[in-house]
């Protein structure tokens, strides 16, 4: 497979073309960005971490049963995917209050929750990324209603896989953001990235944060906690090697 | 009936207690606020025109079906109304989109929507009236799933009877915010108040507004805007007395 053209370069990835219509080549950026890219910086090793704990999550969910768009993993920080059009919602799963949920209703971070809450952002950063309800979400014409049903369906899939399997590496899966696309061949799969960048992850013994807020919040070294992220989920760290 | 003690002072009305443990006094009060309480001013008649205002309303929709809390006018400025216990949900219903839609869809005021869109903030004042979803709402224990179907159903019932009662008179019933409550009974009906304080109501011909914005944007007189919404639902305005 050869990467051609630079199709797409968001805030944590490029996107290339291959000679394969439907298999688009991706590659982590170690770019930082936060607060909808208001603070920024480089963190050196963050793109091989992202590519190689997202490359083993998206494994785990396809052995699982939950079709995604991973195909092969290149090289350290580079990956082919199925291409899509990306639905532009950010779904939120949520199993422990934290963040914007915190704000919004007032709650200590650290809230247990029952059962787990969605969310649907809509995926636009001229907007900052605005919460919408179903009703938006058709006014949008962004997904229809059924796909919005299979979309949460399938992220509270991801959870009841992913919680227990974070849980016996002695890792809270406390909250992470899911994108959906839509194949060449009309079907709606999982995409994007599932990531310390995209996941809140917290220590099971200590409460340690060891995903993005330790950039968001200034807290110490963001690859030291990712690197203890992929160890733990039993990838092969730097370290190692 | 007679006033007993005052329950509850709200932004814009005092609930009384009667003689009757299932029916409250309500009085309109004076006050504007607007963005949760930061500005406010006294604005005399306004009581008396969301006073009169309600009660057309209220009885216009008893009469299409709509079991609401409405039992009679007092006064001017006074009602008794059906006690319930109120849900803490502000349920918008939009018709056209303006005030915070615009902001969170990027769009410009004054789009038609195809279809009318409902949206359930958390009547919250320390939180800001934040928008909330259904899982949101089921974790916060504010209403049952089939609660909030019924209360959706009702709001968009209430839309379809309203929208084309201020058509006819020439006025676009451009959105609106209903609050729903339970009554010692179980009933669940509507409540509270529908008034140019909780619609927004443009004229027909010019756009103008003729509700509340003319207060949050200091667009010029209120009560002559309250005045002229009462005179076209056919209410006996202080003018013609
Ligand atoms: N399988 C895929 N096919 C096409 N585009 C994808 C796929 N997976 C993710 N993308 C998109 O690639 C873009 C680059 O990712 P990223 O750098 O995270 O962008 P952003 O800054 O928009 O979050 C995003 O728009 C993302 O939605
Ligand atoms: N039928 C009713 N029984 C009991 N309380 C009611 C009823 N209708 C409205 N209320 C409540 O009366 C209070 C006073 O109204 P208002 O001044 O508008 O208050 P707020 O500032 O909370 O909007 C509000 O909490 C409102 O929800
Ligand atoms: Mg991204
Ligand atoms: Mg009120």
């Amino acid at each position: 497979m050869e990467k051609g053209q630079l199709l797409y370069e968001g805030k944590a990835k490029r996107i290339y073309t291959t000679e394969e219509e439907n298999i688009v080549w991706v590659e982590y950026k170690d770019d930082a960005t936060a607060f909808n890219g208001e603070k920024k910086a480089q963190i050196s090793g963050k793109g091989r971490l992202n590519n190689q704990i997202t490359t083993l999550l998206f494994e785990k969910l396809a052995e699982a049963g939950i079709e995604n768009h991973f195909v092969e993993k290149l090289s350290d920080t580079e990956q082919l995917v199925k291409k899509v059009k990306i639905i532009p919602l950010e779904v939120v799963v949520r199993n422990i209050i934290a963040g914007s949920l915190a704000k919004r209703l007032g709650n200590e971070e650290g809230t247990e929750l029952k059962n787990a809450i969605v969310e649907f952002y809509y995926k636009n950063d001229a907007l900052g990324d605005p919460i919408v309800n179903n009703d938006h979400i058709q006014y949008l014409e962004i997904a229809t209603e059924a796909e919005l049903q299979k979309i949460k369906q399938t992220a509270l899939k991801v959870n009841d896989i992913l919680d227990p399997f974070f849980a016996e590496r002695n890792v809270i899966l406390v909250d992470f953001k899911l994108e959906f696309g839509v194949t060449d061949k009309g079907e709606l799969i999982l995409a994007d990235e599932i990531s310390p960048d995209t996941c809140r992850l917290w220590d099971k013994a200590t409460n340690q944060k060891l995903d993005k807020d330790i950039f968001r919040r200034d807290l110490g070294n963001l690859t030291d906690a990712y690197e203890e992220i992929l160890k733990r989920l039993g990838g092969v760290t730097q370290c190692s090697k």
